[in-house]
């Protein structure tokens, strides 16, 4: 129960991508709090009984759905919209896969793989990951953000300047987001829920996760914000780093082939020194590893470092 | 004083660059700890008492210098050097600067700008820096690597396969760190000692300092390694995360447009809230500021997050 909530988004009032013209499942007034029904990135398609199959089957379709918009009084292109996120209440399961053609290493990794999770959604411990380790578990909001100005229905898939699928794994509990406003009553969505991810999201899903959401829509009026950003006062990897971290590297002149080295040299290392299959390293380092630009200075070459927290296997 | 330490490479010991040709400075057996005496990447050009006249007139031929080489005993190409980063001795005083041509921002920043810092030495407590704020210090070496197997001299800008100016602001004392052997006796050095540094060392400059380093030396015969990788064993942020973070953001299709837009954010943002001049913003987000790549998946747009810390203005 939410006692702070004017408002409910329910699971049916969601849509497939961004429209200006979509209409609004709720009117509310800057300072309300809304408590969301979201899904997951399946929109439902893969539950707790999930197999190869059903991925094997999935309707893209209706993949992403985002759960509202929200008109909110007064908003108007050139504001922001201040958005704190109070709650997340998770669901317990999830799931993780490598999906043919999406993914950081799409080249190497053809074959559809699915890894289902069941986790304490009131302790919220370390999640069992069966081919090796224990995931500790932070859950945030994948897509959070507004419609576009620009007409007709935009892909819900890539984040853009309003937001939406930034991915961004430290939008927990606690933060507040800023996000650029293009139309008047800004019409904001928010779904996608994950219960774990490592920065870089590398095999291309996190801990997929059904969650309810609250939040509290404020309006910050003519903010001339040019991108989305956030504040956070609490530390945001002390649930990862008490063990330290083993950390690989990608050197050279573009970041991107950086960025796939280190991870590949991440999957070498899991295999050695845990005897993991590579796909189940792979998928393992979506949701707990992190990419981190080390130097991008030293020309020509750059160093991306991916960083796996040694916590998983103490 | 290293109780632990057979050898002591000399300021004086040092050169320009990597050679696969350079005569030893010493022949040291697997397992032995070595003090290094490492000058600043200045070389000792820029001091306590430097000033922009002294930044106009340094001479780029003596930056970058690098403490050795270490010629190890048994290491052949395809070995492993196992360098253990035992204590930094710093010095208490160092620089940052903006040097025109270098650095993310380089076409916006065009002008030379010097930050002359002083820092406790052996408390390390948080140094001040001049234009608001305080920075926590943790010292490392930005360049440690060996010589790589092409003949020639090799500039010590650009890091390699082998290692060198890698600026991972991890590599601090208690790390492991790993560099691939290509040369009979690897030829290692190192050097470039700063004492606080983000992820991106974004204006191409950290606090540069002139420290001493105690590193142990060990050999993993045939090891393969492609990259550099480390292993810490302890957290690596606990001294930047306790108040939490600003965050702003770059989301676009190319990785570096995002870092860039990223840190113009963040540059906006520090001017916005605490009066800074564009210049002074850059640099301090240079010594503590993260960059971090949230998302690489969400086709085609990736979201580049640059982590300010809170506790520099608490």
């Amino acid at each position: 129960m939410c006692i702070a909530c004017t408002h409910t988004i329910h699971r049916a009032q969601h849509n497939f991508g961004w429209n200006k013209d979509f209409p609004p499942a709720v009117v509310a007034k800057p300072g309300e709090t809304i408590h969301f029904e979201c899904m997951d990135s399946s929109g439902g398609q893969l539950g707790s009984d999930a197999t190869l199959e059903t991925l094997n089957a999935l309707d893209f379709g209706k993949i992403n759905p985002v759960s509202g918009p929200v008109y909110v009084e007064g908003a108007r292109p050139g504001d922001a919209l201040k958005v704190t996120l109070r709650k997340f209440i998770p669901s317990g399961v999830g799931w993780t896969a490598n999906i043919p053609g999406f993914g950081l290493l799409a080249d190497q990794f053809k074959d559809p793989a699915l890894h289902v999770w069941s986790y304490d959604a009131n302790s919220m411990v370390p999640a069992l990951y069966g081919p090796g380790g224990r995931v500790p578990l932070k859950p945030f909001a994948g897509t959070i953000g507004v419609a576009p100005a620009e007409p007709g229905t935009h892909s819900v898939v890539p984040p853009r300047r309003v937001g939406g699928n930034m991915d961004i794994r430290d939008l927990t509990a606690g933060v507040t987001l800023y996000l650029p406003v293009e139309l008047d009553g800004a019409l904001f969505s928010i779904g996608d829920t994950h219960a774990a991810q490592g920065d870089g999201e590398v095999c291309g899903t996190a801990i997929e996760s059904q969650m309810n959401v609250e939040a509290t829509i404020e309006l910050v009026k003519d903010a001339k914000l040019q991108t989305p950003r956030f504040t956070t006062t609490e530390p945001v990897t002390r649930h990862l780093d008490g063990a330290g971290y083993e950390v690989t590297t990608g050197i050279g002149p573009d970041l991107m082939t950086g960025a796939r080295e280190s991870v590949m040299r991440m999957i070498d290392l899991l295999g050695a020194e845990h005897g993991m299959s590579a796909v189940d390293a792979y998928l393992l380092c979506s949701v707990c590893g992190d990419l981190r630009i080390s130097e991008i200075v030293d020309q020509p070459n750059w160093v991306v470092s991916f960083y796996f927290p040694r916590i998983v296997f103490a």
